[in-house]
């Protein structure tokens, strides 16, 4: 029987891959760790390659903590149970690299278990492009779209339309980059779903370097003007409006005294905020925000 | 009798005058203006300066806004009155000098009413250090001081207490700077109080310029280096941190579909985000970082 025990353990296991992978693409850099411990139960080890050869920050994370269930993961104040218990296990990623031909990628999976039996699964990968180029588009959809479809009860188009509706920023009314998959409450009918859900889960992870690093190696040695890099630093201040305005993983770590460090790992080394910079019509600045909207189909 | 034309008209001046005497500190940077409209009543005059020779980035924002009360400014769905007419116009301004060791500041001044007769006023200054410098510190608490003692119905005391409360990061545990005054919902009892309360906010308008002109020109020579304009990147970045996640009027702002680049002009030119920084004990930095709590009275 698949336990939570098991799910943390592969979790752990996936970053010390990840790590690797992206240690050796990448060539110089190496991860930090850092160990921490939350003080009602549990902890994690966060994993930091800052001023790599390819990726200026990358942070690979990964968590199991567990205790009384907070008050704040309850629909309503009268079903509070102060008996209750939580685990909730998971691995995050964010890299930002040098190149501003290369994109930014967000990976995470998640288990949460409330008490005996209730449980769920979560996760995706999103890509955010500087400059969106359409045939590495079309490749990570498409890779997305296989590891759901080899997957009995996974479901691209949904996860698709789920990540167009969740990174997006209403007030720049841009999604953030070109999407990807995003899933929340998968809940599994019995212990065999809870096999196959957490298989599917573990896939998403296990694409997650190769994906990647197939993105990156197309893209890495590509030249670039101080003119590309500033575009970078100003599309990184739209990940950072994303992040601390609207991501429901960084406000629920920050309402709830997590690892500020470990949650905020997510944001850029250097971003710019220039006053109404709008790029002039057929630049390839312009034409990379007309990629940034809900319901392009990469793969029709 | 006070109205609100004259208020607002009031603060177009103030905002005139702000910008010449901010163009004339920096020598060469100028304003440039965007009137903007908004669909459902009134509009705005937002002025940026950038690449001054003194300030990287400033902003200087008015606004009167008017028009059907939205719904989110009723404190409960049962009272909301379709009928109902708000007013609301201010200025807002945040500077972000070149210099490290020059502050950035902010100041706000508004005045709302609803329907006739209720209406109240509010606003603030608040000073943000890169680099505390205690006689400067104390030279700004004392001008705000003495701009609220001058003023019956205004305390300082309790202003600058609202202003350590609002200014917090709580996941850094650091306050944004050293504070200032904050005040809001000052309700006039009668016409009478009302004028005390326009002349006190007016006041605070005024006292902007010359408060900060003063600041800015005992600081504005000082060499730096590039460690220290590195330290003024991750200083800004914690203003990123406070403005996005916790300020209620950047908040309102892009929760009421309000005009994105006026709103986010307090966002830095530039900011950083290194993994973990923590400036080692005894240095500059770490000083700085002890004078960023609540609760300092600088005035004693």
């Amino acid at each position: 029987m698949l336990n939570k025990e098991t799910i943390a353990t592969e979790f752990m296991m996936l970053q010390d891959s990840i790590c690797q992978s992206l240690e050796e693409i990448d060539g110089s850099g190496r991860f930090k760790e850092d160990l921490w411990q939350r003080e009602e139960g549990g902890g994690g080890r966060s994993r930091i390659l800052e001023g790599g050869k390819l990726f200026e920050k990358a942070g690979v994370n990964f968590s199991k903590v567990f205790g009384n269930t907070p008050a704040f993961l309850y629909d309503t104040k009268q079903n509070i149970n102060p008996e209750s218990q939580f685990f909730a296990t998971g691995v995050s990623i964010v890299i930002h690299p040098i190149n501003p031909w290369v994109p930014i990628i967000h990976m995470n999976i998640r288990y949460f278990e409330k008490d005996a039996g209730a449980c769920w699964f979560g996760g995706g990968i999103d890509l955010t492009p500087h400059y969106v180029i359409p045939k590495d588009a079309i490749y990570f959809h498409g890779e997305l779209r296989k590891v759901c479809n080899k997957h009995p009860l996974a479901d691209y188009v949904k996860y698709k339309k789920e990540a167009d509706d969740y990174f997006y920023i209403p007030h720049r009314n841009e999604t953030r980059g070109i999407g990807g998959i995003f899933f929340d409450h998968l809940i599994p009918a019995d212990q065999t779903e809870k096999n196959v859900l957490f298989n599917f889960v573990l896939d998403v992870g296990k694409l997650f370097a190769p994906l990647y690093i197939e993105i990156v190696s197309r893209n890495k040695d590509r030249l670039y003007t101080s003119e590309e890099k500033k575009w970078q630093r100003i599309r990184r201040g739209r990940y950072v409006e994303f992040n601390l305005v609207y991501d429901r993983g960084t406000k629920f770590g920050l309402e709830t005294n997590g690892r500020t460090e470990s949650i905020l790992m997510s944001l850029p080394p250097q971003a710019d905020w220039q006053y109404n910079f709008i790029p002039a019509t057929g630049t390839k600045e312009s034409e990379s925000l007309n990629f940034l909207k809900k319901g392009i189909d990469w793969l029709k």
